[in-house]
């Protein structure tokens, strides 16, 4: 049995070392010769949209995957007409324009913050004069980590222009959303297989700076800077209920095969969708430790036709720390008691995640602690850019 | 930082599989082109003698270490004369000769077996009168799963003559032990750093069929044919305090680096070492999913030169048990509730070791049930040959 994979990065190296225990041998397609994913799959390095390379991974391989969602469009069609290309077609459209992911969620009875298309200047005018300031601006389409998207922090001509500028100038298309001033970010990871079973893995806080993901852990049972406080961990039970719902309706919507990830805020105890990622998501990079089966092997087991494995937690907590534009000394790392280190082999670059730490609560009463001292010597080392 | 490893079989993978998220790439030497550890790590295709291919492995890294103690003369001195080859050659030279291996075992107060070096008919006639009948007789050297061994019946000069022929008919050193009738075997693994700090792995049971490992467990209090027994947990402690010391001692009397296991019986309450590997090694691969740091990751850990990382269990009980000969139906092996499957993708052959499969106790009370269903599928398709 053999995956293909369009991409070579972290998430394809990390699906194919979940992958090899199963038996199941991994071949993706990536432009980067010294890919992560090199050293433990086989690589056709060329453009993800060269028509051999495609017909080359499709002719090796039972069914295909991929690592990120902006998969052109010749690509699925390419390897869809030859192999199972999974998740489903569907779930790439859906999550490929960002004004379709927010219709599909409303359609759904998924609350999202308010939005409205952008298509020149003047329907900047108009979506800012409805959402007020700030707000933020959007291109539709090949976002991530907080790239393709400014804040609109007044209405003012000049501030508009700024960010119509900033954007393409109108020559792509943008959406314009409310700014959430939420309490937390919470991530809700499913993953469905071919014969539409699903199964959730517990909801996941998540923090991120300068719009690229710093952290995640498990959710306290009421969030920080929460008005409402006492009720505590019914709270946070109801949450998870809703948040279970919105990913288990978005995922049969869409017929989706493998993980996905719905990414939502939390805002005085409500929940509102803020995207979807159909496919295995930094948010759940703590199952590789922290749950009986990870999403990398979940996804696997999915698209390849074998039945899924138990999400549940192995541990009461988990956090998780990316390493982001560089990496501390690997001996200080591996120093601290408990540390997971996940070092994907990619060059130092500000902003660039270049690998993640997992940190299980053993129940010994050191996880706070440890943590504490993890996050130090993270943060030490980390360069937004 | 690259790693250099002495065979590619299902040890060599699982090393690599635990040495990529450390940020370490692995190359290794094979004759077998279609080796297990091929598709995670860099092949070199060669015999393990052949000088060209050990001189481009020790280029190629900085540390060498193997998946096998019978390691040839001239690759432990090439490798070792261009790069540090850990475990150390004084733990290859114990474990690469039977007799030797209990004459330093002996040496350090650990309990054996009696045994006497055979190097003739007449000493193997002498031996058999000296230990009695039945006892076992022993290649010195190259014997594994129960191969390079044969049980002598009675003392009569047909069976002596059998078992001498059996094993080469003197062309060969050997060596006859004294046949233990155990209660159980265990199994002691314990990692040590280059500095000499040492960790120790929990006890585990195992069991043997044809000479080859079936299973491993987590001991229960006292063994399930003891006569003593009462006493439960205490006896247990005490046997594992024991065989700890016997492994420090064993380590340190070695300078041994890397992983180290000592297989042991347990003897009404005693215990007597059976043999060592300088290694990881097949009772361990319960590590994997079982305790903190795996002794994969923990050999790659220690031969570099890294801290080691905390070896105790994540859950209270833990199974694995070897696919031998032929491999269920991965959907039906999967299918079956929290089992981590570990398929080496070699080729299915009588008495071969194709994976295993490992369960854990998630302490909700379905262990044992999820055990029987997991052993009846397994014993289905095994065939020791």
């Amino acid at each position: 049995m053999t995956l293909g994979i369009l991409g070579g990065g972290q998430l394809a190296q990390m699906l194919a070392l979940a992958a090899r225990p199963l038996g199941i041998d991994c071949v993706f397609i990536d432009p980067n010769a010294a890919s992560p994913a090199a050293t433990v799959a086989a690589a056709i390095v060329a453009a993800y949209d060269d028509p051999a390379a495609l017909h080359a991974l499709a002719a090796r391989v039972s069914v295909a995957t991929y690592e990120f969602e902006n998969v052109p469009d010749v690509a699925a069609r390419e390897l869809a007409a030859r192999v199972p290309l999974l998740p489903s077609p569907e779930s790439l459209r859906v999550s490929q324009d960002r004004l379709i992911e927010k219709e599909t969620l409303r359609s759904l009875g998924i609350a999202v913050p308010e939005f409205h298309a952008v298509d020149d200047a003047a329907g900047l005018a108009r979506a800012v004069t409805a959402l007020g300031t700030p707000c933020v601006l959007k291109t539709r389409r090949l976002g991530y980590d907080g790239k393709g998207q400014t804040v609109v922090k007044d209405d003012s001509g000049a501030e508009l222009s700024r960010a119509f500028d900033a954007l393409g100038a109108g020559r792509v298309p943008l959406i314009a959303e409310a700014f959430v001033r939420f309490d937390r970010e919470l991530s809700q990871l499913a993953v469905r297989d071919r014969e539409g079973a699903i199964h959730f893995y517990p909801l996941t806080e998540s923090r991120h700076e300068k719009g690229i993901l710093r952290e995640t852990h498990s959710p306290s049972p009421s969030p920080p800077h929460s008005m409402s406080s006492s009720s505590g961990t019914s709270d946070l039970d109801l949450l998870a209920t809703r948040a279970r719902e919105q990913a288990r309706r978005l995922a049969e919507h869409l017929r989706h095969v493998g993980v996905i990830c719905l990414e939502l805020f939390e805002r005085e105890g409500e929940l509102l969708a803020n995207e979807m990622a159909p496919r295995v998501h930094n948010s759940g990079h703590w199952t590789i430790e922290g749950a009986v089966t990870s999403q990398f092997e979940n996804h696997v087991r999915a698209v390849m036709g074998l039945p899924l494995g138990e999400t549940h937690a192995t541990a009461k907590r988990a956090a998780m720390l990316n390493l982001i534009g560089d990496v501390p000394d690997r001996r200080e790392l591996l120093a601290l008691p408990g540390v997971h280190a996940h070092l994907y082999g990619k060059r130092p670059a500000p902003g660039r995640k270049l690998g993640h730490v997992t940190l299980l609560d053993h129940d010994d009463g050191t996880f706070d602690t440890r943590l504490v001292a993890l996050r130090a010597l993270v943060d030490s080392k980390t360069v937004l850019g």
